[in-house]
């Protein structure tokens, strides 16, 4: 077999067998096939597709490219949340306290950002100390130990994928259904847990842009999930808007720690809940959404999240008082607040996109691997979508350290924000198929 | 401009700008746009195409990545050829000499072999001596001096293509129409001809396998070619089997000696014919068709052509006695004759790529751009398609120096003979439309 014979393949649009892309991968990562013909070969899936089972061999050689974690020793359901990523996106800071101190196992894996913002290891470092370099041995005697362990990935997990998407992100080749499948679901598998939720997002601050993709998205990465024995569910969710309240490494922390303070943001709440029950009803620990979201409610009200939060900071070496006392975060030295110049009548739209562009702008992601994050900078956000504004209300605070692009930052913030004199109905942000 | 947003615009089958254009191959040129992209880029072109205005973007951006010749002291028309490749074409080497014996300046400029046989360079080096490499000063004084040379492209004759064409090779984007006159034109047009007739060849043995696809490339480039403001014309010719009665590089430069010698082989004679008749009527030397086939002939009657090349052979360090003395040619030193095994009735098909096949086993082309080539191998061919064939004739002779891989050899080159019992007619290998 010849890497351009597999390339001429797709490019004719024939169908791959299990050898082939065996071959392609293994080739790839042993070095006998270069980056030029992975690319070429990646904008052939992009045209012409993967089927299902293609799909599914992908899947699986990507799988098998690396280490593959047990947690033979550890009792009951192990469970793991994927997001496709957004803007603002903080629901993995709330979320695994939450299943923790209802008595699930969360093992969870997660990446740096790469794009806009940070991601929710650059998150987690924005607190002192906090360790997101884990051993596999500490993660798993941490999950043992208190049931929760948010670590980032090893390079020796999937590394067909880690090496694969820097090359999709440079050449064109990321929004494709299958090769963004095989990406997802093999991280999944190979970080061992048996209990799956995804968040699919769509919209202006997601890389999907419509609900139609992110169903069909959902529908496959379901469908090759079950293949490798996982209970695995999704939940669809729109980023039109940026999730909560603030967008930034510190900020979105701060945000985390007051909504398990009970200080809720309602679109936070919903997509965290939706897959809260589905985690808990898949662990079966809740029989269905009631008994579940009773369950959440009260692991907030009774403050046993928090607790579990502070729990995993300390185990993980971090300043625990970060909780109580936000002044121990890096915030921008320096803000400042958009209000609205006149009566604006409704909030009809706020592009998640030009946020997280004013965000980038002002140090919050990164664009190259290599490059550090500002931790300290981001922005609030005072309106959503449906709010009614008046003249002189706040719309949003900067937070920055480096004024060289300021002014940028602010032109993207302002271009995000659209009014419409008619009421405007807030919608939720869960997509139901009926 | 960013790389990756050019790759996406002919991903999602945009039409590019001349800007963009430009971008993409300066920015590889300079190594700023990566070997992958370009690869992504490529193959993106191969599946959604480019057409006319972008295809002449991208032949003026290759003209203009590196130097372009000039003949300002020579009187009269320059004129050039290109073949886009066949079995056994030793085209280039008789019809140099007979042009420039009828008073045309040629100014051939070719390439080595990559693929299965040797180029027309690897061909001529066979001959003791020979100098393929003048320099541009040598190369303008031989032409003004006798009419004619034929030397090696410089590697800064059109770089982009230099590079984009081991890409292309290993990346399965070799036949896309756009990407192929782009890689012919820009050559035939920074040579610095203003005569240029091109070869298209189709079938077995050629990378465009029908008719069609060469009449529409063939017209590409001549629509392409003729922006440039060059006279330009093409023939489309069969390569179903091999041209002429021999392949390898010694033995074919032997059938072009044969040729001016008289002793012509009927296919060779007719695509030749066809080539030089359109170089001198666009040359203005010829008023039709009818007078330059006289002068065709009678360059070869009179052995103004065999002096010609003599005199190309000298003037470039050869050996000019090869004309007389086939035994300073480096020959296999062992040879095997294949022979009809009982009466086969009729010759219905030669298949070309077999025969390549059979040669490149005995080493007569290279796979890597760094192997070496074995002059003295190769096959001559006895019988060719609509011959008939008596038990006991010979239908072909393999050449080889090595016999590790003769068995496999022979097995390709007896797979090349079909017979039919049926009488089958001779066809002409100049494709012409009604």
């Amino acid at each position: 077999m010849r890497a351009v014979d597999v390339i001429e393949n797709k490019k004719c649009g024939l169908i791959h067998t299990k050898e082939e892309i065996n071959f392609f991968i293994d080739g790839y990562l042993k070095g006998k096939i270069q980056d030029y013909q992975m690319s070429a070969w990646l904008m052939a899936v992009c045209l012409n597709g993967l089927n299902f089972d293609e799909t599914a061999y992908l899947t699986e050689a990507f799988v098998n490219s690396g280490d593959i974690l047990h947690f033979d020793g550890i009792e009951g359901h192990i469970a793991d949340k994927h997001s496709t990523g957004g803007v603002g996106d903080k629901v993995t800071l709330v979320l695994i306290p939450i299943l923790a101190s209802l008595g699930v196992n969360c093992a969870k894996l997660s990446g740096r950002g790469l794009g806009m913002t940070g991601g929710t290891i650059d998150k987690l470092e924005s607190i002192p100390g906090f360790n997101t370099a884990l051993s596999e041995i500490d993660f798993k005697n941490q999950i043992k130990s208190i049931g929760a362990a948010i670590s980032s990935q090893t390079p020796n997990l999937v590394p067909a994928d880690g090496r694969i998407y820097a090359l999709r992100d440079v050449t064109a080749t990321v929004d494709n259904m299958s090769l963004i499948c095989a990406s997802v679901v093999s991280k999944k598998i190979a970080s061992g847990a048996d209990v799956i939720v995804l968040d699919v997002k769509y919209g202006s601050g997601a890389f999907i842009k419509t609900k139609e993709k992110a169903k069909e998205l959902s529908d496959l990465m379901i469908k090759v999930g079950a293949l490798f024995n996982r209970k695995i569910d999704a939940v669809i969710s729109s980023m039109e808007q940026p999730l909560g309240k603030s967008v930034g490494n510190s900020l979105e922390v701060i945000e985390a720690i007051e909504f398990l303070k009970g200080h809720l943001t309602y679109d936070l709440y919903e997509v965290t809940l939706e897959i809260a029950a589905k985690t808990l009803i898949l662990s079966g620990i809740a029989p269905d959404f009631n008994a579940a979201k009773k369950m959440f409610d009260s692991s907030i009200l009774t403050g046993a999240a928090l607790n579990k939060l502070k729990e995993i900071i300390s185990y993980q070496g971090g300043n625990h008082n970060v909780i109580d006392n936000y002044g121990l975060f890096d915030i921008g030295e320096y803000f400042v607040q958009i209000k609205a110049q006149s009566d604006k009548g409704y909030l009809e739209s706020l592009d998640a996109l030009e946020i997280a562009h004013a965000c980038k702008l002002l140090g919050a992601g990164r664009e190259k691997k290599s490059d550090s994050v500002d931790f300290g900078v981001g922005c609030t956000i005072n309106k959503k979508q449906g709010d009614k504004v008046y003249e002189g209300e706040l719309l949003m605070t900067l937070y920055y350290n480096d004024k060289r692009r300021l002014n940028d930052a602010l032109k993207h913030a302002m271009s995000a924000f659209k009014f419409t004199s008619e009421k405007v109905e807030k919608k939720s942000i869960i997509y139901r198929e009926n």
